[in-house]
């Protein structure tokens, strides 16, 4: 199989690094460019970066010079497809003009996902929201797909094998790892042996967002679902991985055995397809009375490729119509560059990049 | 003013260490003893306790040899009132023999919290519970007092503003401070850089407390409030004082600054009485968009006396009918022993101890 | 007495805010201004600062409109005395032109210390050396006193009552709070769980500021000591406090009981002198085996205006003729604006300041 | 190649299970047997264990029953080769007695390090100490192998390399890692935001083992070194990984240049050999101002198996004779169960297990 060549955007951040780790050796994409910030441009990358995730920098990146955004160098390096992991302030215009050049763009930057005509894809719960990009792609144009805000990630790959019971109301409360604030986001002496309640803009994004992921695809035309969701977010002395304290209340009274079961007997489309960065079993179900907890089940997923992709949920609890659970989502894995790689996968495997 | 003779048991624990803090030159109570484990009994308090509080070792109590409980050398004492840090399952049987015997026992143990003749006081909140203990009184007859679990303690005196305007249900997520768990509790290789989902019976205490705090009293009748409350509890790296995250349902739409207000303008019984421990203000409103955190307002409460009895309310949001709020109680101070020593100045100031 | 006006100035950092808070109520100095950068100019000391001491800020302090440093409003509002808390690199020139003005600067900055007209000064160790200032005194002129760098004073404290032993070389391994990096210097993802073996400048500092502290005064010429003096420093999570493990070589065997001794029978000229931020006792022995520790022994020190003051030594062991310790200094009062604050004190005591 | 059958002993705590995670797919030895205290007797490794490493437990050992030591059950298996990681407390009657009865121990337990007649091996220190157990094994007898103290694994490594320049005196300082301490050796409330500057007898045992490493062994008889070492040693909140502040005073002036060199070109026995577990580069120079860090440095090493086996040193600064530098070392896998493994390897390859 013929792989497509594809560039990094923000490759030096905390997610930019998670991009370049996981696309190594990957059998669709094979990563020729990176760019960064200005003051990064013209060096090896194994020099621009300061590489937080442990083990040692891919040895196919080391020596890539990082650039700056360039279309000539992008058609030069034929390039198709970009894995972007720009900051939003940035991300709005320089994506938008890549799209309309035709290329293929898998974000994880949050200024395109309310545009109506840009899916926030988590191939495991709205695969079918994909085919917004068809009409695109059948014009010979590019496109934008883009990941979810990393707490929404986890919660709705939570929700989704649930949905069919009938959900009326959704209650979150997040435990956000520090590493979702990126590289220079939160200082030591806020956070040592401290909570901050309060994250910038994180609880709109999960109401917003997940409302748009459940939603129903008419033809070009998304309708955002009516879901109630209410989030109140922290952040938490934790270095990677979000716990969400979730509370679904449905429709009607739910039988907690079968609502325990409709966890783990989960699959989706990525299961069915085997992407390469699909984990096998997308939702674990932890039974000890004490988990999920970050610290422990944030790498969770098999194969290797997918370590991280799985979410973890624990202390599934019943009473009366509500349900309640704790979840653990990879903020920069699932969260982050790991459902990028597994939108481009499927977009892939669908025909969208050509 | 007669001082009363009250003996502190289980003192050298963090509860126990805190009765011991804060009744150092209180104008009501003089601890003339106090009571640890049999391997302390006979040695002087300063020898015996591993005191974790910060500052020095009350000088009033540092030479008090510290015994095993006997009613014996409580008569020789004189002692008249029991502040108890006792181990629940030790406490059971000691309280409700020196009830028997004719002391007068406000106690932190969660063993008789659930029994019908006990009131579970919040000062702030139904002191007209504490009117169970008259009958007893009456008959020359000790009586036992509890405060509540650490979580509801601060639950309880957040929603008791909101009262008045409804409350349908509510939700409660708690980030708990290691401290509540006691000297021994938590293990630093599971909660470094982690957050441990599980307290056990935690969640359970928060729902029936509040229900029995917030019921109504018919003569000697108490009958619980049937207040819909859902929580989740979460162990964090956080030395004292914990965080909830409470969701408010209302039964009908609620006007977002009267709501506000009402925190900012609520005081109660005890600061109508001007009760030693009261905070002036019971409950504090931060208007800052990342307030309230453990770290900074854990000790709010003035004058000196009260430090860490004021809970602190922040980040509050309305949504249609539904309030979310942010708030901090100091978990062994209001939570614990401090709830406690104003229940004892509450029950003097209404002739219950005599 | 009449009392001295007095200027904090970089009063919105962490030094900056110890200033404020240990200068409230002061006998001798009355805080009338305070100064910031450009963009906190203008506001009202309460709306200026993040406080994070804990604890309110000091009500005479909280309406100071803050300013930028200019002469004419020093002038009009008749300061006398400069508690100076800038960043070094501003401080070099502000400092040197407000010192020819006739100030009287006590500095926490590192740009005068080395200067061979300025003493780096801890009272209790070296107070012989502000004698350097009475010639520029005698000729109306104003002086800079700076304290020294944060371990240092912890170092110095301790090797002080040694000094007539005769010490040979003194080894020093440090873990230094993160507050000692100012308000933003660690970033969490870089030391949450982790050590830092690397503080800019540190090492290099604490030997030489330590051979100037331990000099000898000839005149107005001060001869820097030939003390071997050998620093290694290492950041760790810990917000206040630093610990420092030394090894003092002496010229011969030493009596390890004398030697545990002196460290607690030493005072210094500021207990002689009874001044107001002077500790009682200077260098406070803890004998438990596992003490001192940060957290714990931080704030020792009495009176209430001397804590933070007192450093606190233990695990005093003897091998041969080596002694090791172990130390724990508050890095922002006795290692910042604590000793700043006795410097004045003793210079105002001693006839400098008129 | 036949492959030895192994017992693991102690097998459910950190080094247990490290054993566990290490000898998977190992070359030469193949886990049989496992053992556990009483407790656990019967039930499944995967049922007896509460697995801390991260990660799946390898699935060979998942279904091993977990027994209490008995030699029947070792004859029935087979097994020839013990990995102890059983207390100190436990180890000394039991592993004398196995290895009376012939068995080839490799220990982690200090019961046995002192004795006259059992190595401290660090194969790439003294690998020739391990003849010691030649003229037992000639006999037909089995023997104990000792790894050191995890601290002083990583200080025999870094000092190794410079012994040939002559060594004086050599002073280290310790920040050790909570795993150091066991699955329940420190309660979070006494380290968090905090260092503990005692280990129950861990500078005794660092300066003694040092000098028996590098001690002289004649015939059967081994001499200890007489270099002079002193210890300090604190427990800080990192969870793998100690660091160490260490000061080598040299018999006479060295060449900086040459110093740094001998660290990264120094290569021992088992990398000659090309042991399994062996590192390629077993100490690891970094020349970033700001390495080694325990969270970054702990896992160095390759291939794969040798993960965690190479110690890394940073920072080495020359003043005069003296060569400062700091040193990272896991404490569970170099300092652990690694260092065992790599002497049975050892022991294998030169004959000593038949």
């Amino acid at each position: 199989m013929k792989k497509f060549k594809a560039c990094v955007m923000g490759s030096t951040g905390i997610v930019g690094q998670q991009f370049v780790r996981m696309l190594k050796g990957h059998p669709y994409f094979d990563v020729v460019a990176l760019t960064a910030s200005k003051k990064s441009a013209g060096k090896a990358y194994e020099e621009a970066v300061e590489w937080v995730l442990g083990g040692n920098i891919p040895e196919n990146a080391c020596n890539i010079i990082v650039e700056d955004v360039s279309i000539e160098s992008l058609e030069n390096k034929e390039v198709k497809v970009i894995f972007s992991a720009l900051p939003s302030a940035v991300a709005k215009e320089i994506e938008a003009a890549l799209a309309h050049e035709g290329y293929f763009i898998f974000s994880n930057a949050s200024s395109h996902r309310l545009d109506t005509d840009v899916p926030i894809l988590i191939p495991e719960v709205n695969s079918e929201h994909l085919d917004m990009v068809r009409h695109k792609v059948d014009r010979d144009r590019g496109f934008i797909v883009t990941n979810s805000n990393c707490s929404t990630a986890g919660l709705v790959m939570g929700l989704k094998p649930l949905l069919n019971f009938g959900i009326k109301s959704v209650f979150v409360t997040t435990y956000q790892a520090l590493s979702g604030a990126g590289r220079h986001g939160v200082e030591s002496l806020d956070i040592l042996g401290n909570v901050l309640p309060y994250i910038n803009n994180e609880e709109e994004k999960i109401e917003n967002e997940t409302k748009k992921i459940f939603g129903q695809l008419n033809g070009k035309h998304l309708e955002a679902s009516d879901l109630d969701v209410n989030a109140s977010c922290c952040r938490v002395p934790v270095k990677d991985g979000h716990l969400e304290s979730i509370i679904v209340e449905m429709e009607e009274d739910i039988d907690e055995k079968a609502a325990v079961c409709t966890f783990s007997s989960f699959r989706g489309i990525p299961q069915h397809l085997k992407l390469p960065t699909a984990p096998e079993i997308p939702v674990i179900l932890r039974t000890e009375e004490n988990r999920p907890q970050p610290l422990l089940d944030k790498d969770s997923g098999t194969p290797e490729r997918a370590k991280g992709m799985a979410v973890t949920v624990g202390r599934v609890r019943k009473k009366g119509n509500r349900l309640n659970f704790f979840l653990v989502v990879h903020n920069s894995i699932r969260g982050g560059a790991g459902t990028c790689i597994l939108n481009a996968e499927l977009a892939l495997k669908k025909g969208y990049i050509r």
